[in-house]
């Protein structure tokens, strides 16, 4: 059992458009054990989809096919699809009947264009499209029609990414995994921020050999080392112990460097620990060079009023002394980016706000600005708590953004070890 | 002429890497009117890559390789294009100098590993790799050796992104156009914001027409609707020319929503307007929903400081009065997310900040918080200028994520059309 995957798009060959699909469809296709063979991407062009199409019939026991099957001149997957099968279009009466429902709610008529949506190949099955008007195909290659010698169950589904995935999700990912019986992939991530990748993959040493089974590989994003865990075998209850097992040892190696897994976030975690070390936990910001950009990651978290009631991004000077009282001799003596600064600002906006925790961030994030005492990503960090204060400074390394995210993640990663009452990773 | 990209790698194939190289490649090759054929992806593995370049070679010019070139035992890009070749792998002693040249600047030894990055197919070209450890290879197959009809360069690149664009742009690209004298294909992405793509489409009617050439497609990403021109014409000169009268006649079509084009952001235009309207103009902001999302955005293009120096984020009704003079009885009678308590917010903001202009947003962002008066999305927005203040009441659809977003941004659009001195589009 192996599939092959083939996006169909002039955007997509132009470069244009990122083929996410692609990628979306081999994690489903990881999840049930079906090994995946090639991703395929051709233009809106009716013969290259011809050719493309007999050749992958003959490699794989599943073809997944997206995009093409719009309205306009220019989608001819379902052309393609009935020359491949050597039989003609044939409307599908079905699916007219769901287009005209479809334009009726929204007191629309169909234009003409719509019809040939309901039109589907002589002997393929139409596949029901819960949120659009392209209908998906089914089709099967195989000794039955004499057009292969193995079968291959062809299916095409529209491109746009949410009709696809409903569509895949509902008619084709349970036909292969029952059809599976091969090995079941389960997967997970591991988080962590604050250390690099290669000081993460000396921590994890021989769990990440290539041969090992789970398998654990490093990816990077936003200053966010990221492990993704592989676990491939027989049976689903297997694959979910050993993935267990290996993520263990992963924790056991980075210990709080990891902060979550899967769609957990460090400001989601960090703002639970929060919660947790006090009924009546606050948090309030000063920002200077991050401009807001702390506020907002805070802010991302539903609920985060709660814990967050105000915030202020003092960017100039004079804003820090005005509005967090940062006295200008202060500033004269050791310059806006300097920790008795960034104290002063984590300080007042603690009382001024009430809160019990206080993270402020100012820095130079450049392109200019910098000198040679203070370069550019150069970022003091202070963080103001019931118990006293403690100020940090690092130098980032990357453009304005990168300086920018790492100096707001930096910070909730200072506020998360603080409220672990853990001493920072050497 | 006609290209074949083939991306290798198993974190491509099991779809948890996107695969941006590909669509990078396209981009590059149809601005030197090359066709792409097809995009090709499979894991790291020595006869599936052998097998699909022996079918790509037959069908194509160029075949254009990424991925599979590092120095560890699961890269097999070398070997597979040796194999192909019929041909050893050998010693490139000018680059293993490199090697040792790179490792030494580095004051590290070199792992043993990295020696096979020296190793190329004999016959093939070693081509530099201006950041990184990995040679890239150039081979030929074709009647000159007897493995094809018609001749294919093959360029095999690292997969690291900023390592296959330097290697590309400089050895790949020049010889592709150099061999061309095809058409020139040219590109321009005009940005708008302020209304959605349907209306968008409306607007700019048949110039929106699959066969036009220059043709004009739409992209939208958050929120803000993007038109994409390629002209396709045989030389430079007309390509350039028409791809003017295009841009031209889009902006004739939409105007004012039309914010800037390319690399131009949203922001960084505003802030040239506001810079522009007055030598000591300066905005400040009050965010409750958003955060810190707007100051964020502001603070996103260098050099802001000359603007921006201040900002409130009162995300609580007590930090509204607390900090911006909100008064207890507007918050009272209209609710925080109100327009009388908006313009309170923003009047006080731009007062304290001694702005010219202040933006102030509060709204719903969600999940929760919504009701049947004022629901999840509902986002009001006060501008106050040295002229007045006007008030908007927003619905937003979408998540969090979004209402914030589009929150922030029309924020900005608010401002951009008041510096305009035009009315807000219908």
């Amino acid at each position: 059992m192996s599939a092959i995957i083939l996006s169909i798009g002039d955007e997509l060959i132009l470069g244009q458009t990122l083929d996410t699909n692609s990628a979306w469809i081999s994690q489903q296709l990881a999840a049930v054990g079906c090994p995946v063979l090639a991703h395929l991407t051709v233009a809106d062009d009716q013969r290259a989809i011809e050719r493309i199409i007999g050749g992958a019939i003959h490699q794989c026991s599943w073809l997944i096919i997206s995009g093409g099957l719009g309205p306009t001149v220019d989608d001819l997957t379902r052309q393609a699809l009935a020359a491949a099968l050597h039989q003609p279009l044939e409307l599908n009466q079905e699916w007219l009947d769901e287009l005209d429902r479809f334009f009726k709610q929204r007191n629309r008529p169909m234009p003409q264009a719509n019809r040939i949506q309901a039109m589907i190949p002589r002997t393929s099955r139409m596949l029901f499209n819960t949120c659009g008007t392209a209908a998906g195909i089914e089709a099967t290659f195989g000794p039955d029609n004499g057009l292969a010698v193995h079968p291959c169950r062809v299916f095409a589904m529209p491109g746009v990414p949410k009709e696809m995935k409903a569509m895949f999700t509902c008619d084709i990912l349970p036909a292969i995994a029952d059809a599976g019986g091969g090995a079941v992939i389960l997967s997970r991530t591991l988080h962590t921020f604050g250390a690099g990748e290669s000081r993460i993959a000396e921590m994890l040493g021989p769990l990440m050999d290539r041969a090992r089974n789970p398998s654990v590989g490093t990816t990077v994003s936003g200053g966010q080392v990221s492990l993704r865990i592989n676990a491939r075998f027989p049976s689903r209850a297997e694959a979910q112990q050993r993935l267990d097992q290996t993520a263990d040892a992963c924790q056991q190696a980075l210990g709080h460097l990891i902060f979550g897994c899967d769609d957990q976030t460090l400001q989601q975690v960090t703002l639970e620990l929060l919660a947790r070390s006090s009924p009546d936990a606050t948090l309030t910001v000063a920002e200077s060079c991050t401009g807001g950009l702390l506020g907002k990651l805070i802010t991302d978290t539903p609920g985060s009023s709660a814990y967050f009631h105000q915030g202020w991004i003092t960017y100039s000077n004079q804003a820090k002394n005005r509005l967090l009282d940062v006295p200008q001799s202060l500033l004269n003596q050791h310059g806006a980016v300097s920790e008795p600064v960034a104290m002063a600002m984590a300080q007042c906006a603690r009382l001024r706000a009430n809160a019990t925790h206080a993270l402020s961030i100012t820095g130079i994030a450049g392109p200019d600005g910098g000198t040679p005492a203070k370069p550019v990503g150069m970022v003091c960090i202070a963080l103001a708590h019931p118990h006293g204060c403690q100020t940090y400074t690092f130098h980032f390394a990357g453009d304005r953004e990168m300086v920018r995210d790492r100096s707001a993640k930096t910070a909730l990663y200072l506020l998360r070890y603080h409220l672990l009452n853990q001493p920072l990773p050497q």
